[in-house]
């Protein structure tokens, strides 16, 4: 078995034109590499693959989550078509090894390089959703995405924050303050307590392994209270 | 006929769900001032119909220029899906007398603001996708946006300022200068003539209606003698 059957099978999807899936993890790099061999670079079902993702992603949102607004739907989108979380489905199906890369961008470390490996995750939906259309694409995110999704991962990247400010700024002007409370545990497992002080009065407190999560929780926790007040 | 049934045939599709188009046509300002009616506003629609236009626009790019790079399929995507083309797609259906607006909003001029027409077209696309399915978004794009495309009138929106200014910085630094030589012709017909000057040597003239336009040819025309140099 070769690379490329071996990477079919790991997709769970057999390529009618393989040279799709070959062109999908080829980087410019080694293009540039192999002239003579009139190869493609996969920038071009990246920018498809990306498209697509934003639209699946959008359908199963909508769908899943009939009464969610579209401020939360397009942040939850946001959360889940990003860098990081790409290189973490492209890590799930070991995308990694069947990069074809030029000899320079290898030594530099480009086949770990977060931006290349979400690159070519979106790639690959471009050249599933080119040779096998949008229900092939839609049943291997069913695999790899949407269950993730269910997890409620893609809700707390939700910017509390923001969303206090916009609520008690609908009705006057108002003075919000983050005060960090303090911290416990050592170096490597710390814990930091904030508050959130709205007009002089607390209305939430939270914690976190950082300050910034400390003051999102606080924000959340006063989000809660302000929605249950109105 | 009524208002919904004229626009449908406005746009020669029937709607198996005609709530789906009045929601789409339903700003929230008009929700707000019926709460006991149970409406929904546009917005959820809005999301998922800028995915589909995404997708469809991307695909359509993709297939018709086979040799276009990713950049400047980008580029003309987003020049494509962008707030001053939608508004003009939705006046050539004229979408703006079928919007259910609020009172207030209405009085300040809602119906004519081009980011609230621009959602419109975004929520039709919405409601047409999850009425007829994708193929019956294509098929109106193919009657509305894509012989637009054709044109190449989005292909002029491709920024050959900045373009210039990336090819000739990658070998080293250099300053780029653009002067005004003139203008010519009344105030309601004006042309502007602009040369681009990179490093003291004039590398490109260009005319055009405003300066920033006479600036633009000035720099295509750089290009150009650059790339034939090279």
């Amino acid at each position: 078995m070769n690379e490329w059957e071996e990477l079919q099978e790991s997709v769970g999807f057999d390529f009618k034109n393989i040279e799709l899936l070959q062109t999908a993890f080829t980087h410019s790099s080694y293009v540039n590499e192999h002239r003579h061999e009139n190869l493609k670079d996969n920038e071009r079902l990246e920018f498809l693959g990306d498209a697509v993702l934003e639209l699946t992603v959008s359908d199963y949102l909508f769908n899943k989550y009939p009464d969610m607004a579209e401020g939360q739907m397009t942040k939850m989108r946001a959360a889940i078509v990003c860098e990081p979380s790409l290189v973490e489905f492209a890590e799930m199906v070991h995308f990694s090894k069947y990069i074809r890369l030029g000899k320079g961008e290898e030594k530099a470390g480009g086949r770990t390089r977060p931006a290349l490996l979400a690159d070519v995750f979106e790639s690959f939906i471009g050249a599933l959703y080119l040779d096998n259309g949008i229900q092939a694409v839609i049943r291997f995110l069913e695999r790899l995405v949407f269950p993730k999704i269910d997890t409620g991962i893609y809700m707390q990247t939700v910017d509390f924050k923001t969303q206090l400010q916009e609520i008690v700024q609908r009705d006057r002007d108002v003075l919000i303050q983050y005060d960090i409370l303090g911290e416990t545990g050592p170096a490597h497992n710390k814990a930091f307590e904030a508050q959130v002080v709205v007009n002089g009065q607390v209305l939430g407190k939270g914690t976190g392994r950082t300050k910034k999560q400390a003051e999102q929780n606080a924000a959340e926790y006063a989000i809660r209270q302000v929605l249950r007040v109105d």
